[in-house]
């Protein structure tokens, strides 16, 4: 028997590609796709790919969706997603949020970064971040999943298990990332119209960007730290649709070599369906994850500066934001992991 | 009256750059384009923009050029520009080399990273490092220029000025860069076609890429230091025609602030003709250069992690290749500097 | 159970798509894929999106693939597809053909346009062209799958409809079709660089291209007629990785309308799971078909000139090459039609 | 000495462009750049570009620029230029006018296509069309000058003169052209964002676009009929910046050859200095006009249907725009007609 679902916030490009994976999935049916700009149109009047499909928005109504519904996901900016939640939870459903509301476990980082008041503090300890590599176990009896941001994704699974083996140092790291422009939603402005970004190079955000508190957070875990790290992080806009590119430098520890990194990524990911670890000094392309859930990691040692270098890239559409939902979705229910996804 | 030029290897795109640039100059005589390949074709075979210029290729005949030019440009790949170097320099020509045969001091670094001897190391205490910002003097009265590689001008302008004021260590930089796909030449392989290259970001060359070492020599003559200093340098391709981004993190000093950075800039460059540096916090992007000599600057300080982050954009074929190569021209011969590239 | 499958020449643009669709299919196995140049090498090697597939490049053992397999899909440039499928045939193998081998029904046309005499002119009368929308009937027992080319696909399914029912007039047919760089395969050539190609528009064989007579000829036979039709076909080369536009001018017979076209559309696609006819006035956009098996189609009446204009998307290398192929092995193994491809 | 000029509606595409063909003219001086939207700013917020250039916008103010200027670039959306152009023409300026407000003769084909009446029908008929190479002597005393569309001028140009020698008929003629996303404007609007745009083909305006009247006016006039005719123009958008390619069909006339072809375009514009005709049955292609004020014309004849083909490239922004409007600058103030533009 299918569960049934809701998408709120499904017109958004997270949205379109949560819709993408769960039209295909044999395990579940797609109740409810809300959106209050939409509602009453066809899906397909948005994103004619679904012409097929027969979906169609609809405003969102919680009891209704609370009724019906056994899981929904939140594709909504950040700030929205608690006004959901808060009931759908009490109305016993699983919440899968793709939005950056619960990332965070600390009010008071999420205060300093999105310049205001949590609207529902109370749910941050309890929310589950939404990396099965790392969370499985608590995602499996979740009520509430942060799902991660797509640059945390891309930087945390490569740097997690070399901070957990004691191989790098969990000071000094540097995030310098690139992102396809379907990472900034999908919304009309100047600045993203296609004779803006194409042949285009730029930075952005590059001291204090929303993701940062995100990826300290996750490392400071992964490195056994009671304090918190200080990182730089650096997103770039480059000209295409999908993919980020995260490359990442480390400070070796004594004793770091590529075979103990071979061995630390293969405790962690030997088993894992989405993460690929390449040989020892190649090179990684988004091109070959996109409309992919895989994160795939190329690592290399600078020996004459003693620094890690990682590449890792994934979609930041799917395993930046909606595989990964999906992926603990399935996971939550007990179907097979990868259901949906290849 | 005009003086008359040779340019030995125009058929890839540095050459093609210098023709644009170098048929609009008004105190130029383009008297020789040479190619191998496609010696007695017209250059509009190879590339039709310039069916109005009535220019051919011709094999390249040292004596001939030599009895004609009082300039010659190298647009060569590395290791076969010494060959014309020699007896053009010989003949009292002025010789400005494209390629990185003449940019190390060191003949052992040379070997180091490129595999060979140096076929001329006594050229190499000759060679002016052809950077007008950092060597207008010394290029005056050059008989030898070695034009800087694309990556390393965008890394070296705006680190320079930092290092010499103290502002930042020499210590841990990290030069993170992306490149359009011109930066690799005119060559076909499967690597470089459109499917490949388009909707990808990769990274390459992590380690020990060609152009580290001209960085790191520059920012240690920069820095005052007699020793080496060792730097990270990781480039990226991306899929845009033109164009170069390095973001760039430095370990701020004691008493660094934008302040002092603003200062430190307008005492290098308030004065160059192609050097901007933007106000503190702004972001700097390729599309802005693009076919044009300029590089722009713009920096932020990340008080959490005490970093000066610079992200630095030039055109790779105009500041980085063969724009700066014109420069250096007009500076040997007394033209004004701006020259056909304005 | 799963029937056996081969696909030779698996390391070109159709090849990956072929397996791309095949890795997901429930109802084959693929037990060989071929390629001289990379037998022996894990198809990941080529293709690194193919990781966890674990397949393999071998050299074409037609006696081996005959032992095992049901069907074999051949994804050659034209002229060598003849060498496989005469003794495969014989050893009572399905065989579906990709290259333009077998689509022509006359060899004085293969002679005209391919500049060779036919190698096994006996079986172009055999051979099915495969285009399942037109020819469903004669696939489920064909032994010989001809698949169209991808500028034929997008230009025959629009107008043999219109032909058919009379409403236009199979006199001065205009298609004018864009297409992206996979296209032109998978292959190293200067003017298939990423420079070459982006930020370029250009025409290419604007008179007798092959693709020409394959769509005279299943023109002439949807008008009904004995004789021989001339259309004008000019396709252009622009800078997208997938998808073809055709855009096509007809001359409006008397009585059409718009209504009479959708009825017209209606009675032909009514039941077609890969073809969808918009609302008239619509317009059709590639973006909403990469990456998938539809035909895209658009119509609308120019009263000033009394033409039909159509505009008709598919990606080139679904619908256009190896999701077609699919379709058709579907339709001879009595599989669901639409399995593997969507 | 320099004329002064005031570009009114300079923060769109095409007043960027025209200030970078402006700023480097050496017979003008830019005296004033409006934008009711960036009075006050630095013309460098919006085009960082031009950080040299100490340009500012003002409010357009009429009395202040008829005072000091000799001639108006009106930048404007269509409607708006007559407001500037009456009071300018009244005040003894020369005005030339981008927009479309002055390039049909015929009010009532305004009202057809522009739905509202002409608001100053009387100046048609005073307009001279801005096409230098078709009416270059009245463009000379011209008070008011009306720049052709980008399509227009890459129609125009290439049929014209097949028309005026007789080689093809009026009758028939099909215009299938491409153009960049910069020709739609520079404007936030969710069609023309990067991700919809990139990776997308396809057609819009198929009927009664705006430009179709304007080429119909001028081939009638070309082919010296008294009465109307009526061609076919789809247009499309693809995703470069800049560039149109429009290829034509065209029904040759007996006698009609590529020999005469070429002496027809010989006569034509053997001495134009914008017009690049290339050898028959070569291709043109966008990337080598892009940037520049030149028209390329490639031509064939497809004899299996007694049609001649034209391909045709611009850059949309300069010769189908600014490039072209300083070009009549240049005729009416007795310049070098190339001046600014090579």
């Amino acid at each position: 028997m299918a569960i049934q679902l809701a998408v709120i916030g499904a017109a958004g490009y997270a949205g379109e590609e949560l819709l993408r994976i769960l039209t295909r999935h044999r395990r579940v049916d797609v109740a409810f796709i809300t959106s209050r700009k939409y509602a009453g149109q066809a899906l397909s009047n948005v994103f004619p790919r679904f012409r097929e499909s027969g979906l169609k928005f609809s405003a969102p109504d919680v009891e209704q969706i609370a009724e019906i519904c056994d899981v929904v996901f939140l594709a909504l900016p950040h700030g929205l997603a608690t006004e959901y939640a808060l009931p759908l939870l009490k109305a016993g459903l699983k919440v899968i949020d793709i939005s950056a509301d619960f990332r965070l476990k600390s009010p008071e980082k999420y205060k300093e970064y999105y310049q205001e008041d949590h609207p529902a503090a109370e749910l941050l300890s309890e929310a589950v971040y939404g990396l099965p590599e790392r969370y499985r176990e608590q995602i499996k009896g979740a009520r509430l999943i942060a799902c991660p941001g797509c640059y945390p994704t891309s930087s945390i699974l490569p740097v997690a298990p070399l901070l957990e083996s004691g191989l790098v140092s969990p000071d000094g790291i540097v995030v310098s990332s690139m992102s396809g422009v379907t990472g900034t939603g999908r919304k009309a402005a100047l600045p993203l119209t296609f004779p803006e970004c194409n042949e285009s190079l730029r930075a952005y955000g590059t001291v204090a960007h929303r993701h940062l508190p995100e990826i300290e957070q996750e490392l400071a875990f992964a490195a056994g730290l009671d304090r918190e790290i200080a990182i730089n992080f650096v997103p770039h806009l480059v000209p295409v649709n999908r993919g980020i590119n995260s490359t990442i430098l480390l400070n070796a520890n004594e004793g770091c070599s590529l075979e103990r990194i071979a061995e630390a990524y293969g405790k962690a990911y030997a088993n894992e369906p989405f993460v690929r670890v390449l040989p020892a000094g190649s090179f990684s392309d988004t091109k070959y994850v996109t409309m992919t859930n895989y994160c795939e990691i190329a690592y290399n040692i600078d020996s004459h500066t003693s620094k890690v270098i990682l590449t890792s890239v994934i979609d930041n559409l799917t395993k930046g934001a909606s595989g990964q939902a999906v992926q603990c979705m399935n996971i939550i229910f007990g179907f097979e992991e990868t259901e949906g996804l290849i």
